[in-house]
């Protein structure tokens, strides 16, 4: 980005902090203008379905058959939108603007639409008559845009629809983004939020001198859909400590007035970027102490639905809930509403912000900044357009020597680890793992010998791998994790998520939301494809040893699935070769959602590199090793699997089938990439109906073992064929602290309990079948009284992985 | 309850107070046998497998093979739990304890094991030598118990697995329970959380007069799994600020040094406890001005592994995170760290702690409370033992008269809004509806006749149904509402929680772990069953009008059938009188997790009441009226629904093919509770597999029309006979704001989608179907044009319900 601003060179901070605290008549003038025009085509979206400008009497059918939208919080976002336009027109300042209130769509669309961006990306929505006609009738429409800020908006990296991120996503914005301003409104009812409320911390992990700043801007309007809120309604001091608590130099500006609202918005703007200059300056100029800075927060106290009609039929509108969507409901069939329509949109005097044709005035756009440094048009809310492949080191040169399968054993996520060690020494600007302190628990500890966890708090001489400079983002908060790198990814750099796999269902809303941000932005040619956000599940369900039950829970498998096929991915590899290949991919792609799951304990190893990648690269396949199936023909059975342990069961069944049921043809098929179930129709990775046939054949059982719940594989066979014949076992909600052996016995998947099935649904069972499941019925009886029995005499808790067994013979 | 205090009566609280902050020596010395008991039995579980009172010198073979669970926390919780029982000794104050750190759990078995109540139910768990023995051995054990304060712990209410809920348990269980004290210990990994931090301002909702209070104790130990936390790091004035902008009191106690810190925290927690009671006082006795009152909270500042060993191998242990989990690894064979421990260990002088039989000695239970004022035995922390039954009103007066069916249009959720309405007024101590924001907006506002919003932070004169004494809970908060919820009902009490449907999915994590604990305390005999946590999930996914993509998922079903049979239900009420029915029986049941879909707008009417109680007893059943299908023999296509607007597509659909396909035989099925779909295996709501053919037939191919993913009746069917022929329509992630016509044509299960899929499907075609086809395709391509000219003329924007369509004939 070149953009230079006439005031950037040669003028120095404090001037120009100065120069912007004061605006003169005219600025006021210009800003009250791009305001009062903000406003208007808000308004205008909401209720107009014909002239647009006013320039005939307003009449009924003028209005809207159906009013839809919400006022309440709009003028306070356009007024926020003016002034930071202003800023950036005078200082030269990046800067992106996040909407947490995100319903107040229509303010954020209005202002795309003043500066021009709007018509640039929607070349229909022109700025004259019609295209302003077009922008009032496509809101809210079928066909036409939804309410919200949304991915359709230009400027927007934030859906206000689920309510509490818009934090989370400006700290992640600016992360290793110096040069960035990202300018956030956070709603009073937003503010209720416990992911709001948690995401407030974001200063304690941001480092001046190398990422850019948040401007945290609390839009105190009082109310939310039907009441009043708590911030709104605590005493000021209280809400003052509360964020003075969390680390914020606190600049309040409260009214209704004007203009002195503007005199006074104009002055706490440029106390909080004068702030902000001072803080990075300092840290860029090596003078920083290391102390936490305290960061600007403006508190904005200004009445809801400010500007719009103070009363309706006799009771308060304006500064009240009433206010929140569409103040005058009955404009269509109550003349008295309609001349209150009438007078509110001619009170922002529209003849005076659009000239003859429908553009905008020259005093509309006067303190307008220009290309790319116009909010709606910046490049860090198109992220696309700033995203660089990364420099990835050969995923290759980590492999695990595999001599045969199923032999050894390794810590698969340690060797990601190295990888990622790699990457972020490749990478120093644009690659971040976040993680809930887990990072070495999850054996990705190899990260700290390049980089250190970031930390702006305290930090004393016995603390480990923490500092100023770190980059891996540690914090305890799912929300936050999976939220900075949605802010991250969205502004263009590359990152992933790594958490334990129940905890994952504490962010599942935000990678429901993200998904459909991604899905929605792959219909928008203009909006380019973003890095994937990629998330590790590990320390999963089987393998919560030290945990109990809470940690045991595969639900986000469930919640990926039910997103669109041209976004979700999720990967199962079995052991490091086939995590190290599914990584690579991850990291290459774009705009999805890559959900990988593997634990973190030693498991055993399978496939050689040459073999994982071919097996990768067909996301399933048949193990010949694992199985007795010659080929020539259908075997007896079908052992499949997807996820670790499971698959360890399940080459452990297959060769207790080989060695004591001798005739029976059982072929292993192994699922990496679980998309591949599915039918090519319906998500992109689903194989073809022969590639499905040759795996699975059309008609012999299959057992499936599967890492998740079962039912997740009797949704993605549906409509193969014979998909009745896929018997599932998987994750039944049995848990505790107990060993992963018990697990699979707790949860019926088993190796024994493969053997019953794999016998029990055999399309020909040679001799012995009879006495092998007598055999497997007894060794889980032993389980079983092992079991009750350890509480007593506490023999050594054995981990029966596959090469105890076959040491036991 | 009955326990009364020998203290209690004829003392004045101040007195007691000043008696409580200034233990004599006495005192001290039993608090600190306390202590020592319960550090002493916290490390016998995470090490010994023998020797449990060290009788004989500890060798390797008296340790664990494994050693696993979380010292770090567990001294700080006994601290607390032996000065909190000292408080119910002298006071009678009723009080549970709320472990936010769970993990912890060692020390709360610990505390139980030492007021008799673990023997008491767990009668081999002996307060003697072979049961201390088994306290030990069972201990994070495969058949033993979880290593986290769990369900299987009396006293305890709150599972700390997934972090984040221990503040809105406590105030869930406060709530119409003016003498309950919840203790509840925010450890300061905890603090991180979103929902944690969004959770201190349950003071803003707690009114002192009706409500007992919580005791927040934010224990800063300083460290997480691996790292600092940021409430340890911050400058502690910023810690104070914080709080005390959440509208706290604070309490600091601080340090390592002993006897000084029983000292210093029996000071602090008499103060806290004179400030509650004497807020508590002044409004129940009306001497309250109705300012939000500031309740204290303590900040404690103590060590992790606080006791511990000071170094192991040279490297600091005890104030580090290196403390969080077994502080010492390798004592089975490093005869130092053996050394280590055995000092450790006898550094508790259990000989003081323990009679020669094993039970806890006169000392250390010498300020123990007794029988059900013991926080392990409270039955507020076992509420069933509190449940009574709610005084429901008949659900039937509520019910909409339906002279014929798919004839008129109401807002379901506004009677069951009635209903509840009286279900408040009836048991004005016992039942609450929790929403955010939204419970006018759901139709559920008749409730405010009877119940305002409760608040505490300033309410004016314009606000409306706000006040101190509501009952009505809305906080824009999902954690916050399921948490209290929870509360409430493992407390003994009633309620429901309403939300948007998408928004469910935020709170999602909350519904699986409370399942979990629904699903783990089923069997065990001592914990007696709990209301139902009832969540209706209403603005639904296909009438969202107003709102966008972000509004429309329908997640939270998908979430539900990951649990065990035993607490998962699903409902799908199509109208008002199965929603009442459906709900009656909700409000009755216990320890069940139940989701209730149904949308507020104007929805068609189908059945009668009478008809809707038959139809909801039965789960599912056949509508005759909607159908062609005489019963005399299998019908040619069933046409199969579950929801609200996918019924009323579904009857439209048979409408047009009783209209324009004579002589096809068309069968519909409503189902209104989900689980009968699953084999009686499976769920106890199964349907027989004979109701099942009686329904769908054998053979015959089913069109199912479904609110939710369609991948969910997949799983569901499967099993069922030839479940490959069911085709599912459903919500396939296609949305924006639209009509709800419009969504249903997005995701294709629209009434045109539904009678091309029967025929299709059907076994038998009659002539014209052809034809049929072609109009369908014509009516769809109508609609298409419709949309796209509509921004050009902006006709009305038509709700085309059934009743509209067969006004057009």
């Amino acid at each position: 980005m070149t953009a230079v601003s006439e005031h950037q060179a040669g003028t120095r901070d404090d001037e120009l902090v100065r120069a912007l605290a004061a605006p003169d008549d005219t600025e006021i003038a210009q800003l009250d203008a791009w305001w009062r025009a903000n406003n208007y085509l808000t308004i205008g979206q909401i209720y107009l379905g014909g002239n647009p400008l006013l320039r005939e009497p307003l009449s009924a059918e003028h209005i809207k058959p159906r009013l839809l939208g919400h006022w309440g919080t709009s003028p306070g976002l356009s007024l926020i939108y003016a002034h930071v336009s202003r800023l950036i027109r005078r200082t030269g300042q990046q800067a992106i603007y996040l909407a947490g209130p995100g319903h107040g769509g229509p303010a954020l669309v209005a202002a795309g639409y003043l500066e021009g961006t709007y018509s640039e990306v929607y070349p229909d929505v022109s700025q004259d008559e019609a295209g302003m006609l077009r922008l009032f009738r496509q809101f809210s429409s079928p066909g036409g845009i939804p309410s919200h800020v949304s991915v359709t908006t230009p400027g927007s990296i934030h859906e206000g629809g689920e309510l509490g991120y818009v934090l989370v996503h400006a700290f992640g914005a600016v992360m290793d983004n110096p040069d960035l301003l990202a300018v956030a409104v956070v709603g009073d009812g937003e503010a209720e939020t416990g992911p709001l409320e948690g995401s407030w911390k974001g200063v304690s992990f941001i480092n001046p001198a190398r990422d850019g700043a948040v401007l945290p801007i609390l839009h105190l309007n009082g109310a939310k859909i039907a009441g009043p809120t708590v911030l709104a309604r605590k005493d000021p001091a209280e809400v003052r400590a509360l964020l003075q608590g969390h680390g914020y130099e606190i600049i309040e500006v409260t009214g209704a007035d004007l203009p002195g609202m503007h005199h006074r918005f104009a002055a706490a703007l440029a106390e909080a970027w004068g702030k902000i200059r001072a803080i990075q300056q300092a840290a860029r100029e090596g003078e920083w102490d290391g102390t936490r800075p305290r960061w600007p927060l403006i508190i904005l106290r200004s009445p809801k639905g400010w500007t719009g009609p103070e009363e309706v039929d006799g009771i308060k509108v304006t500064g009240s809930w009433r206010s929140h969507q569409v103040p005058l409901s009955g404009v269509r069939d109550n003349p008295e509403h309609l001349a209150i329509l009438d007078t509110w949109l001619r009170s922002y005097r529209p003849e005076e912000l659009f000239d003859p044709t429908g553009a905008p005035t020259e005093l509309v756009r006067a303190l307008a900044p220009e290309g790319d440094l116009r909010m709606s048009a910046s490049p860090h809310a198109n992220g696309g357009r700033l995203t660089e492949d990364l420099d990835l080191p050969d995923f290759r040169d980590y492999a695990i020597e595999v001599p045969r399968p199923a032999a050894q054993h390794a810590e698969s996520t340690r060797k990601l680890g190295e990888m990622m060690r790699d990457i972020y020494a490749r990478n120093p600007y644009s690659f971040r793992l976040f993680c809930p302190d887990e990072t070495n628990s999850n054996r990705l500890g190899a990260i700290f010998e390049v980089s250190d966890r970031g930390f702006m708090e305290h930090v004393t001489d016995e603390d480990v791998k923490i500092s100023r400079d770190g980059r891996v983002m540690e914090v305890l908060s799912e929300h936050n994790c999976h939220g900075w790198l949605e802010g991250y990814t969205l502004t263009g750099r590359h990152g992933m998520f790594a958490t334990y796999e129940a905890f994952a269902m504490v962010s599942a809303s935000q990678t429901v939301q993200h998904g459909k941000w991604l899905q929605e932005a792959k219909h928008l040619p203009w909006r380019a494809k973003v890095p994937s956000l990629n998330v590790l599940l590990t320390s999963t369900a089987w393998r919560n040893d030290h945990n109990g039950f809470s940690h045991q829970g595969p639900g986000l498998i469930q919640v990926v699935l039910t997103q669109r096929g041209d976004v979700a991915r999720v990967y199962l590899p079995p052991d490091a070769n086939t995590l190290l290949s599914v990584a690579d991919h991850c990291f290459r792609s774009r705009s999805y959602i890559n959900l990988i799951v593997i634990d973190k304990q030693p498991q055993l190893q399978f496939l050689t590199m040459d073999e994982a990648i071919e097996h990768c690269t067909r996301g399933a396949g048949i193990w010949e090793w694992a199985g007795t199936d010659d080929g020539t023909s259908d075997p007896d059975i079908v052992l499949a699997c997807a996820g670790d342990v499971v698959t360890m069961e399940t080459v452990a069944a297959a060769q207790i089938l080989k060695e004591k049921l001798l005739g029976l043809k059982v072929r292993v098929v192994n699922v990496v990439d679980l998309m591949t179930l599915v039918r090519p129709k319906d998500h992109p990775h689903g194989m073809s109906e022969t590639m499905f046939t040759e795996l699975f054949t059309d008609t012999v059982d299959v057992v499936f073992s599967f890492h998740g719940y079962p039912g997740a594989i009797h949704q993605l066979v549906h409509g193969r064929p014979d998909a009745d014949r896929f018997r599932v076992r998987g994750f039944i909600e049995q848990g505790t602290t107990t060993t992963p052996f018990d697990m699979t016995v707790r949860n019926k998947a088993s190796r024994y309990h493969l053997v019953m099935d794999a016998i029990n649904n055999a399309k020909r069972l040679p001799r012995g079948a009879t006495e092998l499941k007598t055999w497997c019925e007894q060794q889980l009886a032993k389980h079983e009284t092992y079991v009750v029995e350890h509480l007593e005499d506490m023999p050594e808790v054995r981990d029966w992985t596959l090469g105890d067994w076959a040491e036991q013979g």
